[in-house]
């Protein structure tokens, strides 16, 4: 049997278990151009809030009743395409279940022994091309730049301080508790952290960033990006890449208004998703991978143990409870 | 005599007559490297309640007791330099007084034959080059795109909405009130008005533009520009000018996060200042001179008298009192 979780109800505010419901449905049977791909990892990440809010946005929302969207990384055990073999190692949108049908056209074939599985949905896959387009697309940077990062401790911004430093960024990571504050320094080398739930952010910044902001990558928003707003260089970059701060909000968030600073900096603020830069996923890809062979990129993970786990890992990584990538283990490849 | 206008204490919210003091002066003369200029026109922009609120900002700010700052043009009837002889016209920043002795470097030469002398503080002068830039090189625009530009009818708006006419673009113009929305639809050829004190923009908008915007020229802010970002397209571009609603403001202000926009349609917003694209100058000005030879860039301004009456032209221009560009008459040329 396949287990899979569904949609259940959507949500209003925080998601509850109760939003999401495991069923059980006969394993699926590939059609022409798909392959049956045994899940052993699948990601959960911020964007997929979003996607069960019913809300407008860049994609389709998940309905009720549907498997809840996601990148998962498995191997195939039967295939009705010639692109992909049995034994094949896949990454693709798969969904929060432990055997799906994706068509050919959706799957990337992964390496095993280039690197563990899970990587390919964490650093070598989508959170790692975010940081890559983000910093160097999106924002930016020059040898000398501070660049400060949101979500310092998560699968984005983890990879994106680390970047930072292969191009002669200073490294400024803001995160939630010194434990992921002393990983991001401490194992990453980002030259400081500040944590926003133990420290005031816009004062720590005057230390962790005494010559001012020069590119912020954001994943956060909210109360976080209100206090590093003032401390942006003229000419600075934002690359707007999450407000997980946000997604769970009832009513429409409102703060601190925000443009002017936009004309007395003369900022650039650009929101980006990942798959707007997919023509260069190859040559980027290979660069994340060389500095990961190096140690210029490092990693960690939060691994949930199988299915039925994939809601409350979903929920704990929206409040924070993850340090590095959030992925589901489902079996062993 | 020489009367000027000098900040007498810092507005705390909407400035009042009070925040200004005209006192009487000998004539200065010029140092050598200066010229004596008789000023016959002086100019009021929005700018400036940022230059007398003392908060930091892009520029220094004006100090109690010293002449407020602004271009303006007149003619030069003593000079120091050999760059200007008495008799020529010249535009520069003389600030709010009859008499001025402005360093050469700090002026331009203006044809009074070309244009009314009025003009070179208005739509030849800062504010049509900020609308220049800030379409051409901020935004951007193709062909076919729906520029909207909030304070349509104002120095900047109504140049902006014109601009965007000659490049092939659907100009929409938000302004206050139905005789300003007349002007710019009936005089300047805007394709729509949305009468911001009337009616519901974000309804208006709908039938305004709709496609939707491809580029915001915002030099409002606020619940104006609030109602603007639901309607930004995918790849949509903000040009921030000013956010004259806010700049009255007592308390910080607040409102709707804006950055999640930023993400679903991949907004780039970028806030420019007129002075950082200087080196353009003589190539914007040539070319904005041809389409007002040409009728294609039309303008009107509101004309107050007398050195005296500056602090109230300035006061009713941020509540938005005059239509196209707010000037102040000191003497004939």
């Amino acid at each position: 049997m396949n287990r899979r979780v569904v949609l259940a109800a959507r949500p209003v505010g925080v998601p509850t278990e109760a939003d999401f419901r495991l069923e059980e449905k006969p394993i699926p049977t590939p059609d022409d151009g798909e392959c049956l791909v045994q899940v052993s990892y699948l990601s959960v990440d911020p964007y997929m809030r979003g996607r069960i809010s019913g809300r407008k946005s860049y994609a389709a929302p998940v309905e009720i009743g549907q498997v809840i969207v996601g990148a998962a990384v498995g191997r195939v055990i039967a295939s009705k395409t010639d692109r992909f073999s049995a034994g094949d190692c896949v990454m693709g949108g798969m969904g929060w279940q432990e055997y799906a049908t994706p068509s050919a056209d959706l799957l990337r074939r992964v390496d095993p022994d280039a690197a563990p599985l899970s990587a390919y949905i964490g650093v070598l896959g989508m959170p790692g091309l975010t940081a890559y387009y983000g910093l160097l697309k999106v924002a930016g940077v020059n040898p000398g730049d501070t660049v400060c990062v949101s979500g310092g401790a998560g699968a984005v911004g983890s990879a994106v301080g680390q970047i930072a430093h292969v191009k002669g960024c200073r490294a400024v990571g803001i995160a939630g508790g010194p434990k992921k504050c002393g990983w991001i320094t401490g194992e990453l080398g980002f030259d400081a952290a500040i944590d926003y739930k133990g420290e005031d952010v816009g004062e720590a910044l005057k230390t962790a960033a005494p010559d001012g902001v020069d590119v912020y990558f954001d994943n956060v928003g909210g109360p976080v990006t209100d206090a590093v707003f003032p401390h942006l260089n003229v000419r600075s970059r934002v690359a707007i890449c999450g407000q997980i701060s946000q997604y769970n909000a009832i009513d429409a968030p409102v703060g601190p208004r925000l443009l002017w600073h936009f004309i007395v900096k003369r900022i650039r603020a650009q929101g980006f998703l990942v798959f707007d830069f997919r023509e260069h996923d190859d040559v980027a890809l290979a660069e994340m991978a060389s500095w990961v062979r190096s140690g210029q990129l490092k990693y960690t993970e939060t691994v949930a143990e199988g299915i039925e786990s994939a809601a409350s890992a979903f929920i704990g990584m929206l409040g924070g409870a993850n340090i590095g990538k959030q992925v589901v283990k489902l079996s062993d490849a």
